[in-house]
């Protein structure tokens, strides 16, 4: 694992260019997503349960323990909206040093404690429980190993194959574009992944999931990472536009909200990247963005 | 710490009875705290948000991976009322034996996995944002060694120095009667233990917490645990009856809504009783009834 690794094929220069490319995508990406989530606000016909089109709010932080620009920093693109109930597009790029305890479990850390990661996550509930909440994240980190990772999601409320199959289709196709095993193995990876034990459930209706990827080769694991992006920027939306037209029911509403109880357990209890953020003192309120708006545990 | 370790002087028939006065005495008190919140049900001058007086149901468990009544269980008594929008009172004893990894967290578990535990746990939830929510909890563990461990707090969502003194005052005697340095070291602990480092804030206005407890007199530690549990009898239902009848504003229950966020993340991140009985495999219904009925998360 790590171009570094690899032969030391990759320099120090190479890294920098390689973090400055992924950090850009991420930003673009970023950009495309709010564009299209606001589209998707203007687009719908029967408005609920505000009246107007949400927009994107953007507020940046820098990371609370170092002076200035030290540590790094990222931008919360946060909506609420007439779809999107709540919606958060974060991108971020820190840097610094691991804790002991926490370098000997990320790879590549064990006898340097610095670390550089740099990302984009998006978590979207939505005001109807007919149109599934979806998570998607890509990342690129560099300790004295350097890898990739991401995925994405979704969660249904209510079994529905036309939306199951509009989002793993394209899912695997993206997939196969760049493995032959990626489709097998990423999301077998993401049912484990997203699997809560206390209740012998699984999160949502799986998508794919990966991380440490690194096949030597730079350039080709990070078209993936963009493939997978782009791929989200596809589906989602469409999805979206399938089933944010139907009326639903104060019940199945209901559902819904306790449904959410669900994946802030996941979340809280499980979730590395809940972890990894709130143990490198990231943001709480960007990592914390995704929690839903509203729950109950009744 | 534990009894078995104090010079010997404590013989396995001698802890069997302890564990039958401990069992029977959560038991004894889950009646008492039950009867005495449905008559608050009852007292409540301007019956919202519904109309009837709560009662409590109950429902009992086993241990889901022992056969028939090996491994233990418990019986959770669940109110939804005017008063209590949620309140749950559990009562458990489990025993098995715990996994390696957990065994060198466990005082007396490193060198024989076999555990025993039983206790009582109280999560209110309130319909009045004007009136805390509440956290009681004792209990008694015998591995190797044996202790007790408990205690109280409670989360106001106002200022509100009556409240507060109502509470911390009658806490005080309660611990300066069976040691003069239990306040002291209880309440700084319950204060370091309910604090949410990610968030830089304490979870509520502090109360008691104790863990480990064993002075080698079985007796007197069971006294003291007793009489926590006697006290928190004494103090809730007088905090609840001084402010359970002043209305209340849509703001102010918004702001209830919001800051029970802060709990769930809590006892999802940080809280080791919620950690242990999922980890022990224990009923998750009966673990996370801790979580608040509605919670949002703007």
């Amino acid at each position: 694992m790590g171009t570094r690794n690899c032969e030391q094929r990759t320099t120090d220069l190479k890294i920098d260019v390689q973090k400055k490319l992924a950090t850009s995508w991420f930003l673009n990406l970023r950009d495309e997503i709010c564009t299209e989530f606001e589209q998707l606000e203007k687009n719908i016909a029967l408005p609920k349960p505000t009246d107007a089109a949400g927009r994107f709010v953007r507020e940046t932080w820098k990371h609370k323990d170092y002076k200035d620009s030290e540590g790094g920093g990222g931008e919360i693109s946060i909506m609420r909206g007439r779809v999107f109930e709540k919606v958060g597009v974060n991108i971020s790029t820190v840097y610094g040093e691991l804790s002991p305890d926490f370098c000997k479990q990320i790879p590549g850390a064990d006898k340097n404690p610095h670390f550089w990661a740099s990302g984009i996550s998006v978590v979207a509930h939505m005001c109807s429980p007919l149109v599934p909440a979806v998570h998607m994240n890509t990342r690129f980190i560099v300790t004295q190993k350097s890898w990739f990772g991401g995925g994405m999601d979704m969660t249904t409320f209510y079994p529905d194959t036309e939306v199951e199959k509009a989002f793993h289709l394209p899912l695997k196709l993206c997939c196969e574009r760049h493995g032959t095993d990626y489709h097998a193995r990423f999301s077998k990876w993401c049912d484990e992944y997203f699997f809560l034990p206390h209740r012998n459930e699984p999160r949502g209706i799986g998508g794919i999931f990966y991380d440490y990827l690194d096949t030597c080769n730079w350039e080709k694991d990070f078209k993936f990472t963009q493939d997978v992006g782009q791929t989200f920027l596809d589906i989602f939306p469409k999805i979206v536009r399938m089933r944010m037209d139907v009326p639903w029911s104060a019940e199945q509403r209901e559902h819904q909200l306790i449904r959410r109880g669900r994946y802030v357990e996941f979340n809280l209890l499980y979730d590395r990247g809940t972890k990894f953020g709130l143990r490198t003192k990231g943001n709480s309120d960007a990592i914390l963005m995704s929690m839903p708006p509203e729950v109950k545990w009744p």
